[in-house]
């Protein structure tokens, strides 16, 4: 007695997928099992609509089913900020805080030498031909170990080109609590810290 | 700026799994997006297959791509044992024990009021068609609440038919360490504990 070939099948390929074990994979597939028909075609579909729709916006690398990704074929945006992020989720993160209406570009991942991702892996070539001295690049890689050093390459990359480079906020999350934040993070929030009134006021 | 319809979507369809989150379904989705059309149109065709190809065994209601499970059309199995379980998963568990040579009934779930699943709800019925006085019934249902809820339950409708009933074993797994065995089941394993050396024997 062993599984039915279609549902080892199924298993094998819904394990391929990360985060998704073995164990995953058969609860997942005995899921789809009992669904109705609709509901697993129209998963199906979406998958290959996805994979036929979606392609990278060939100016910032953002994901789009359009020519060009709504971002940049928006003339009103700030045309000479561009925010570097590792991934087209991070657009979406930035976007929602409602605080940036400039350009992205997205280099697909950060260098992780230990997984062997190194500068050549990630789109940073076409972010270099975008840019011109009057342009602000902003690093918004994460805080990660990987992320630093992505941003710290392209700091070193970008400063003889004369453009200006700014790296996103270190600090306290807002709403956390001084008593939880960590001692790298409460350092560097106090090293950041923003003057609120100038010297001779009030 | 948001995400294009046909990456919604996909995401919407991902996160209708279960124990896939929004979060992990937009990881997903853009995992899926990396990856070659090869790979998501054969997970796409597997879907579609597994579920044109599978339905349940009419006997015992195990997955099956046959017209009767491996275990119901095997002739050399034992007919008079059934061994009540609540997925088709576990069923593969028991078969890789080794330990059992008879015949399969999977309920499709557990007796859980808090979720609405009562008895009508698992396949309960087609047992009691499939059983005489010469049966066996080995309830082999999990040890949580729900399913001794279970085994409770139908160790109460079967016993009126006269068909042997048991149980499982409770007891320390095996490879177990006693310092790390909870109360509970360490006090089920001294209940059931097994004589070895009858008296006057040695």
């Amino acid at each position: 007695m062993n599984y039915p070939t279609s549902l080892l099948q199924l298993i094998r390929e819904l394990s391929r997928l990360p985060g998704i074990g073995p164990k995953s994979a058969q609860r997942l597939a005995f899921h789809l099992f009992e669904q109705p028909r609709e509901d697993v075609e129209r998963l199906a579909g979406a998958l290959l609509e996805a994979k036929r729709e979606l392609h990278f916006c060939p100016v910032c690398f953002n994901i789009t089913d359009k020519e060009r990704c709504d971002v940049c074929a928006d003339p009103s945006r700030d045309q000479r900020t561009i925010c570097v992020v590792e991934e087209p989720g991070d657009v979406i993160a930035i976007e929602r805080s409602g605080e940036y209406r400039g350009l992205y570009h997205v280099l697909h991942g950060s260098i992780n030498p230990m997984n062997g991702v190194g500068p050549d892996q990630l789109h940073i070539k076409p972010l270099l031909g975008r840019l011109s001295p009057e342009h602000e690049v902003i690093l918004a890689t994460s805080t990660t170990v990987e992320g630093e050093a992505t941003s710290l390459y392209l700091q070193r990359l970008l400063d003889p080109l004369g453009v200006t480079v700014s790296r996103i906020a270190y600090g306290l999350p807002v709403g956390g609590s001084l008593e939880y934040a960590d001692e790298v993070t409460l350092g560097r929030a106090l090293t950041g810290r923003q003057r609120l009134t100038r010297p001779g006021q009030g």
